[in-house]
């Protein structure tokens, strides 16, 4: 085969992959939305068969000889066909070594558990989730075994969606973040409580769903080509480029958690609207790891989302749609309560201090089940330990506690460390931001396009054409460096609390 | 290769089609609720994947020399197994002819044509639409020519809805109906008219959705088994026994028409629920021809649905719901206003008496369509004067005219004459089931699971492990005979009319 038939089988294989992937994405979103229960088993078997078609696709001789082919010759491809050799040409060596009939049995698996996990946290009886939990974990465990792994188990999995991060490298940084951050948090202990008792009053949900569709396309998610629903737990799913839909979750009486939950999704979803066109059906167009996604989701939820321009802009339409709640209280004190520090048992609406602390919890007891054979059920206390440990308080509940969480139910065991990864590197690009943007200004005045093509030109762009470390260099000029974040909490929180 | 062998081949062939349809279905509800325009371009593409997988899973060597086999010897077979093999030969010889690549192309003009056609109706303008219907037209007939046929070519398509049906059997069945319901027409056309105006007072759609819900579960749609949505044409589309769904269409200043078409829909499910579950993830789990499906959809409908005894349990609620539009109408007013008979422009509004005329012209336009090269811009004219010369009334606009159905914008054309033979199904069926059933008293009393439990062990339970007439000689005793239908619609109507 020459070179150029190599391309063209590249190129088929990405599609017919792509393909797969956009069903599998489908089914993710039809499942967390609108599946019945009763249908359960039926739907394990099918997506037990495009695993197995998935598998079958990429997993052969033929695509094997392409693809060694096209990396031995790296040097005659175009960047773009260089990066969808290389993605994969890194899969392929990462599930090669699975069986496929197991592969397909956990697929199916993670279908029944993401429903049991409903249940169990419905229910509040962690029981029902265990014995789930339990397989998923083994069958992580039996794949790492097959994959190989370089120094501690977990490394294989973290990889998986920060390509590159190590154990060794968490540990750091998070000691590096506890040691800035306990400070800042038990200076913040000392000032006077924030009086936030408004924004749990009685808000009309129907009301939340049309401030929350307005604040979406405020900051220019594009609802023709996408849409918003409502799910348990507030996710993003994208279909493709002119297809991508979160959802939200409305409670009546936290005004905050939706309005910040949507600015976060909106902030995925924007990544995924604003990929290069031209990459088609393809395995570039999607971001391209986990901890990029969550600093494009955390700039707009907490970088702008909680800054002070951006809601003496937005602020006065919810008052207007709440004048018994909000009458009375200005932008300054709004903004101060979406900005309170005070530890909580809930990871999603946790503030963006000790949020942090709350990944470190799952961070830590991941790498303890990667390493050990531990009881499942002897997670939740666990679980509830830490919390005490690092936020003081102790859940009284599993469904406040370990069942909060969707992501183990569907196996993403490794994720979580990406999210405090995904607030880091956002102060690096918003510091850089206000390099080239008056970015206070535009906030104020409502002007998010500005902010979204420097984005979209800096990062979104890129899909997964460009590696994580790529588009920090690109974007910022200068290496992933921690200190911008803690460099910014204590900025942004001094200034709130007077420090 | 051994019996037992190519038996599990099959069984394994059915689970592998079974979950492409089962996929195929889940794009085809997405694409009619939420799927974005935007996002259009690649979901073609990854439907023209997934027909072309369908297509390569079944269409091989080593498939053909299975079902082969199997045909060969099924008399060795059990029923179940032969009733699958049969179904794949049939598939197997039906699309095999047709090359994959231009099959794949088809797919993804459906979903084209799909939006085009949404786009046409809201637009009312049939030119946006025309250019897509065309194609779909041009790749039919490529079709069939490609699969040959027996004396006229649109017997190509009514076959694949309706197993065995012609071009001659449907121009006597609607010759039939034609002599014996013009008459009965002509006749409640000498009555008064009844004043139905209270219908068309407004209705508020919250509420509508809130009783048509109601009236789904009360004639024992499983809700945990499924799912209720709104959208432009009520369809039901079956991913699985275990999750089926339908949607509604809800119009403010139409009472009438949600609730008909919820019980309508609610029928259709109902067929599709309670299918023998050991079928499993299998082509054998679906309704068997659109005819017998129509039949179950129309039993409810109209049998049932616009019946005095059912309106005598279920109407006191829909009065309590809106009294100040229904307080003063009384029951038999009600049911009165459900059966009226009047020549109008929407087939899915249409009274039971003259639905089949509105079939009729689809029919016949069909077999102009699949018989002569006719420019598909002169189809509305053609359409409309039609409807003048059959129902006596003409459309003044294409949204009312040929824009109204989905149906030839996905391809389906020869689906229409199975609604009308669905109606003459239904009426053999109630004949029978009356003999074994008070009816009116389960319908007075709300007891519907009796009615169900008959349907489901005469027709339901099978799916589609007999073919139609096996079915109808099973439920009935005796072979398809049309004079049930004329004598139940004259029987019925003179008693509404006191003729």
């Amino acid at each position: 085969m020459t070179l150029q038939e190599h391309i063209e089988q590249l190129n088929a294989l990405d599609l017919r992959m792509s393909s797969l992937t956009y069903m599998e994405a489908l089914f993710g979103w039809d499942s967390m939305t609108l599946a019945s229960k009763k249908g359960l088993e039926q739907r394990g078997l099918v997506i037990g068969n495009i695993s197995e078609l998935h598998f079958t696709t990429l997993i052969n001789d033929e695509i094997k000889a392409t693809l060694d082919f096209l990396m031995d010759n790296k040097e005659m491809l175009d960047d773009i066909t260089y990066a969808k050799a290389n993605l994969y040409y890194k899969e392929f060596n990462r599930i090669a070594k699975i069986p496929k009939e197991e592969y397909g049995a956990y697929r199916s698996l993670i279908t029944k558990s993401n429903h049991a996990w409903e249940e169990a946290r419905e229910k509040d009886d962690f029981s029902i989730f265990a014995p789930f939990l339990k397989e998923v974990i083994g069958y992580l465990k039996k794949f790492i075994e097959y994959r190989g792994y370089e120094g501690h188990p977990y490394n294989t999995l973290l990889d998986d969606y920060e390509p590159g991060l190590s154990v060794e490298e968490c540990d750091i940084f998070f000691s590096n973040l506890r040691e800035k951050i306990v400070p800042l948090v038990q200076k913040i202990s000392q000032c006077d409580p924030v009086d936030n008792s408004f924004t749990s009053l009685s808000y009309d949900v129907d009301k939340q769903a049309e401030y929350t569709d307005y604040i979406a396309e405020a900051i220019c998610f594009d609802k023709e080509a996408g849409c918003i629903a409502e799910s348990a737990h507030p996710f993003t799913m994208n279909l493709s480029r002119g297809d991508v839909r979160f959802t939200t979750k409305y409670h009546e009486n936290d005004i905050l958690s939706a309005v910040s939950s949507t600015i976060h999704e909106t902030g995925h979803a924007l990544y995924e609207q604003n990929i290069n066109e031209e990459f088609g059906v393809s395995a570039l167009t999607t971001g391209v790891s986990m901890g990029i996604h969550e600093s494009q989701s955390r700039i707009y939820e907490n970088n702008f989302g909680r800054s002070l321009s951006f809601w003496k802009k937005h602020y006065p339409k919810l008052q207007e749609m709440y004048p018994e709640q909000l009458g009375s209280i200005d932008v300054e004190t709004f903004q101060k309560s979406m900005n309170t520090v005070k530890p909580s048992l809930i990871r999603i609406e946790a503030d963006e201090v000790t949020y942090p602390l709350h990944i470190m919890v799952r961070y830590e007891m991941e790498k303890l089940i990667m390493s050990e054979d531990i009881d499942v059920m002897e997670l939740p206390k666990l679980w509830n330990d830490k919390y005490q440990e690092y936020l003081g308080i102790r859940p009284t509940s599993d469904k406040d506690g370990i069942l909060q969480d969707v992501h183990w139910s569907e196996g993403l065991i490794g994720y979580f460390p990406s999210y405090a990864l995904g607030s880091a590197y956002a102060a690096q690009f918003e510091h850089y931001m206000r390099k080239d943007l008056d970015v206070d200004a535009l906030l104020e005045e409502g002007q998010m396009e500005p902010i979204l093509n420097w984005l979209s030109d800096k990062i979104h762009q890129f899909g997964s054409a460009k590696e994580p470390a790529q588009i920090i260099q690109n974007a910022t000029g200068q290496a992933f460096d921690a200190t911008y974040f803690t460099d910014y909490l204590k900025a942004k929180y001094s200034a709130i609390y007077n420090l």
